[in-house]
């Protein structure tokens, strides 16, 4: 028996980048924090400390900065793949880049109901993200891209049940056919194209998500995953996978009866936690295997 | 020498009540986070462990969510309100109650562009914040209300200076003619009315801070901050004072000529720490005392 | 009826300084977070963008950074009054300054039981608090120094009761005479000396606090409050006033008696919110005014 | 093609669970934070909303509560392989359940030296966390449990190099002899065994993994991660692989060259983002599969 090492990457995490484009007095914005991860045979600053295949992680800092000029940052999956491919063709030790962007929406400033030119409100709803992921060079060149969202909380009021559920002795909780459904919802979706519109299908899914969130009329919240999953891939060929992690924002009808006060669905305890958790996959039955796809930089540990 | 109680208070903080209206298909939502402090005599429970005059922080807690059946939650100013003037009026020992809310906005969901009914997006921009101060009873009682926001994260890519500083030995910042200017902004304005269409004021404070901020050319962020207040003060009789706090987010200006790329005010590191801090009051000459109209829950220690 | 500015302050916040002693093998660390804020007639930089009165922000968070070495920093407290008298004596449009500061403190590495030379593990625990404030020059001048401590997450299993409580109709709370009791204790103390073996006083007060969370049979966390309030002043004659705010971090009793299971006292669920929140001040009769002490820089607003 | 569900699992995150051993004056506290995940063929609930196989997640908090007392809560890894195995063994449509459960560490109140009965200070330094997989029932039963822990801060202020690097057209970063080295530390360990004294395993390995960061001389933290998961293997014969995760919490020496003051690696300014983050796992060249060891419950998302 011998004691390896095992699977390992290295990279910078969270730059915050802010790109100004400014070639009108109308400005545009986009505010992004950018993690690089490079993989690749990086043992011998492992076993030895010999640094000579490392390429610092300051210097992936300032290239991703730099990008940001140089190539642009119009669409995270765009710049994610300008600079996963620069790593992998361009740095001989690297074998495979992992791009992971999360980017958060600004609406222009409203001046006497007229958009501004140069100011904004930061949106501060959902978060939009992105993860590239190149391996190898030239012909052996493969690539993984995934969009997504994170922290879009949603809620609807009525339209959605829970009851028949399997039971054993610790099973306290009422059946109920109306309640407050709530979620903080995380979904990504894997796309088997490296070309596309990606600002119009970001937009386009988010839409989708939130319009199944409203219109399914949900026995559980498992089901409402798994149609809003399944609209967006109804909807958009270039995406192979949907996954969607939602948390159960359990919203508490309080107890007014005590003080003689009726409470037919009108006041809630939101609670924090605990919370239920559901995730699902939706797939074709037909994708392409996922690769590294899932594969997060922070996902090792 | 004699060791003695001090100033005190006690309530239940962060009460998250969610308050729904049905009365109609077309549902309203209402998500708040209640905090209800009660001033008074309460020295028997420091002294001696009586609690005889003490309404326990539970029963507060129960008050805050009944209120919001029984006297209905429509603006978080009158809610507070109803609250404040029950805990004094009715019960004794309370000399002076203090309720702080935070509400968060929801939009209604799009459904092929249409707004549903009955779902809501959390819209995730500002938190609207209010606090009532009331002291006494009956014709002795005063009442303060201050209505607020906090977390608006506003940035402008250009229209921004800062130039002529005071220079000491310590001085090596760079004067500049053209900066990116950015704040999450906190603000609370004092009402000299304790009746108003509450929700229409709110809406109407928020557009103007946005403008000012967007329209006002800045030599400094305490300048715009004057201004903004300003702009509130002359739009709003009913208001006698703006307090701002904001912090300077600052954006530098990344060095790309190291790599023989040009950055004209095009890409930025968005540091987290350490930032500026500027905090200011505006205020008319005639206003009235104050009273405890800033004395926050939280504010004793 | 005039707009005007009112009260105004501006520094630089949250500046992270870590200091290391290296003049011997056996190192030290001293890890701070330096808020510091001036006041005094900014007028012009307010209502016009004028800024000859102005010290930047950046020029303070130099200063700090400078001071860490030129003045040392062993103590919180002695550090900030270097660097507030420093702001007031040496820039003359300060009038007063205003320093705040957290301390995290580390302890040595283990390495097979003795204690490393230059390697710490950083302890976690609380979070060591001081403010330091000065106003005037020459014989002038007047300081104002608190000592502190936030985040000591402090619980006993026992030896706390609460009933004998004021009910009204919204009171359901069912009195008990054992209970869980646990707190995030934030304490300030006012000290009426400038000159005082500083970490020796925090480590006695600390110990003090907690000595009484332990020691009191509590009737309600409000006689705690006092207890600990009283020893510290029993202790410390160079302290004036104590102020303490204490969070009830609730930890209700689990019901498992539906599932035929005794709990006696055993099981708890812990609580997010809401929490009961207590504060309260213990002062000597004969305490000099407090004066600014207490004057927060995030405090204005 | 056909749109269908793929990997799915759902459960009750984050009950935070007290637990209070009094059967002598002299209490012991337990204070955890646990999730729960069930797997198996739940796709009724999600193609239409059928829960006859889906166990409440309330049902699952319930069962977490009760076992604290049932099966008691001395070690987070026994108890998290009793409720893991209750579930698959109990509940017919589970086919695995993965339990996921953070420590938070107390330590004795000191009452003038002596250790306190009954009340504690919270420690807070790492979390202790654990995962146990259960897969199957009879004699297909698989088992697999990690250790771990998180958020252990740690700092070297010497004995720390970096150079020797790969160069490309980005890179400005400077080599250095001697720079303080920190991190907060991310670990988990997998076990060959289910079956061990795991509190004196979890103090052992946290031992050595803090000696291991201050006795190695490092090269990098890649050389270090791999050195301190190489001596918990040698130690350990149950832990067949180690999972790092280090960020590099950049402290950078602070420029005073300009104020004409020597900075000797003493004023360092600690950066919150960007942030290097190494990850790798440290194994036996004959550790048998990982199986789901390190499917984390949050991890298909």
């Amino acid at each position: 028996m011998a004691i390896v090492l095992g699977d390992h990457q290295y990279g910078k995490a969270e730059n915050r980048i802010v790109r100004i484009y400014r070639d009108s007095p109308r400005h545009e914005i986009h505010d992004v924090n950018v993690s690089t991860a490079l993989r690749g045979d990086f043992a011998a600053a492992h076993l030895t400390g010999d640094q000579s295949s490392v390429l610092p992680t300051d210097t992936q800092k300032q290239t991703a900065y730099a990008f940001a000029k140089e190539k642009g940052l119009v669409s995270i999956e765009e710049y994610g793949l300008e600079l996963a491919r620069h790593f992998v063709d361009d740095v001989p030790p690297v074998e495979a880049a992992r791009i992971e962007i999360e980017e958060y929406a600004w609406e222009r400033a409203l001046v006497d109901g007229a958009e501004h030119d140069h100011t904004w409100v930061r949106k501060g709803q959902e978060v939009r993200t992105a993860s590239v992921t190149v391996e190898g060079t030239g012909d052996e060149q493969r690539t993984w891209i995934t969009g997504g969202l994170k922290d879009l909380v949603i809620l609807k009021s009525t339209g959605s049940e829970f009851h028949g559920f399997y039971e054993d002795e610790y099973t306290v909780l009422q059946p109920t056919t109306d309640r407050v459904m709530a979620t903080s919802l995380v979904a990504k979706w894997r796309f088997t194209t490296t070309e596309a519109d990606w600002n119009e299908v970001y937009a386009g899914v988010k839409a989708i998500l939130v319009k199944q969130f409203a219109v399914v009329h949900s026995l559980a919240l498992q089901q409402t995953l798994f149609e809003m999953g399944k609209a967006v891939l109804e909807a958009y060929d270039s995406i192979a996978e949907v996954r969607l992690s939602a948390p159960n924002k359990h919203h508490f009808l309080y107890d007014l009866s005590r003080f003689g006060v009726e409470n037919d669905n009108e006041v809630f305890h939101a609670d924090d936690r605990p919370y239920g958790l559901i995730q699902a996959s939706v797939i074709r039955d037909d994708a392409p295997d996922a690769g590294p796809a899932w594969h997060q930089y922070s996902g090792l540990v």
